[in-house]
């Protein structure tokens, strides 16, 4: 179980389901999942999450599935199973396909092969590929 | 300088001339980056990769520009220097604005991030993200 | 279960005995928790590893809740799930509260993602923080 | 040099300018390191990233320096060499002495090894360590 | 549960069985492994896998048990539970001892220790280190 | 430059003076690196890690070259600059041929990279590999 529980609906102060609301809105959603309610124990905390993930993850110059996406490479790369669980959901929300995901996995498995193949062998960066 | 050298392709043997020819070709471009030029000390492996990435990275159901962008999200999630510089370029040469590459690194900062608030909360997984 | 098995008190040789009852003895409990008797398959790394962290969490310039903290940062950081549990409760015992377990949570949250924003943006270290 | 190069204080918008001169009001310093001003081709994550630093790294159970302690341990964990430096210099102005640095990079180092122990002997949670 | 599911030899394709015949050929086992039938649901990464793995873990100048014990090394550094089981158990069929475990786990965890001992002190590579 | 600076012989203390006496001695030198310089700020864990490394890098059930191989397995997989460049060399002063180096990091990196997938795919373990 969560370290400091979970903090359910019923239980939690009118902080926290403002922020649970919130959450269920924006996501057209009647459901918290436990990452939230863990987070509750630290109301401040429970905002500044939410408040930040909603603004990153809102419209933008990348569509919703693509952030989503990008989500599931980066808790793949760190082995996060609960992440990679909830952001394999989130990103089948948003449109993700079977062939999607299997590409989605072939290019992080790859690029964590070559990152550490780049390392190994010691690569110098290319004089082309320094920032200006 | 990388470990064993950078195999030139003026010095390279025909097998590997081979490969960076392909690369050249599948790239649209006249330039061979270190990476190859290092892993070309084991002509196996620099085959395997090259053939590797040239099937993950071609033509799918997700298009070139979102797998560089996701490409870029692992590289940036290990803090692989040479990676990062050489798939920013890669993101830019298939299209990455300015406004893509900030709202990629938001979201691979705020993904590091929870991944270790979901690691240090102890969050157990929702029964509905359990695969069936 | 661990690779090894768990060697137990009853069944553990005199010199994986001697290392148990130092563990029990500075920690002054009466109880020895997996990692140890996992480790105890390998007497010299289980000496080895109990003398250093002796040394280490001992009485010093940094108080054992801090660096308890410290322990746990790391392992949160590492999502290594078994230390995160073991040093939880070991920071509990050295005195860590609710609102201090929800503060460091939310420093290595935000620690791990600039770091990922810092070599996203390959940022260069200003002149001032280089070490002399 | 950086992505997208650095937005010195004299070339920024006057939305960077309030971030920046919030840093150095509350940082109590003249002066922005490079971090911010790589940061600040990005002004929405410019802006959450310097509030959320500021309401984490702020006053409260924990005091400044665990908390700067904390943010070095995952730095160096993560082996991040910018917020290496950055960190060690917060440190030091929060009152890091040659011994605490010390201490710490030895708990740190210790806690990395013992993750690894404990996944590698496939160490199972002892009953009394899951939250209840 | 695997994302997808897991494709039993029953219920594959004629491409995809021809791996699994591969595989349990080469590895003269009657038995194909869950990694496998998960990848099965992407039979282009099915392939290139087993062939890269063939390839790679094949005779060479290494043999097999140290290529094993390599495999086993980084599994346990990345802490990744599934891999750490399936190479503890590969590594013991090419004649891994126990003695041969215990040294290999205490020389990945000082090799983690000192990682970060060298990042933290922010160490310089020295001239005599740097390939020429 | 290192944090603390780098300790030359000439400048240290008896007590770190022995340290690197026995460095040289077991090593079959005349030169210290820089590891071990940076370290001698923090003469307990100078002493502790090098009678650790010794105690560990000697004879065993592993030869030296597989030792060595392991240890920069994990530094690759971490990505450490220094160690990788220090380990290679320290490899090839154990006998690493080129071949041996470049399979090496062919295992490594395909571990990287399997390491994902099976994440990613979210692989249970197989009853078979579970430690009995």
């Amino acid at each position: 179980m969560a370290t400091l529980g979970l903090v359910e609906y019923a239980d939690a102060t009118p902080e926290v389901r403002a922020v649970y609301d919130d959450i269920m809105a924006v996501r057209k959603t009647d459901w918290i999942n436990n990452f939230w309610k863990a987070l509750a124990h630290d109301p401040k905390t429970l905002r500044r999450t939410w408040e930040s993930i909603k603004e990153i993850m809102g419209p933008g110059e990348l569509d919703p599935l693509t952030k989503e996406l990008i989500y599931l490479a980066v808790s793949t790369t760190n082995q996060c199973g609960y992440c990679i669980a909830s952001h394999t959901a989130g990103a089948r929300k948003a449109g993700m396909t079977d062939g999607m995901f299997a590409e989605l996995m072939a290019v992080v498995g790859m690029a964590n092969e070559t990152n550490r193949l780049v390392s190994g062998y010691q690569v110098e960066i290319d004089q082309r590929f320094l920032a200006k």
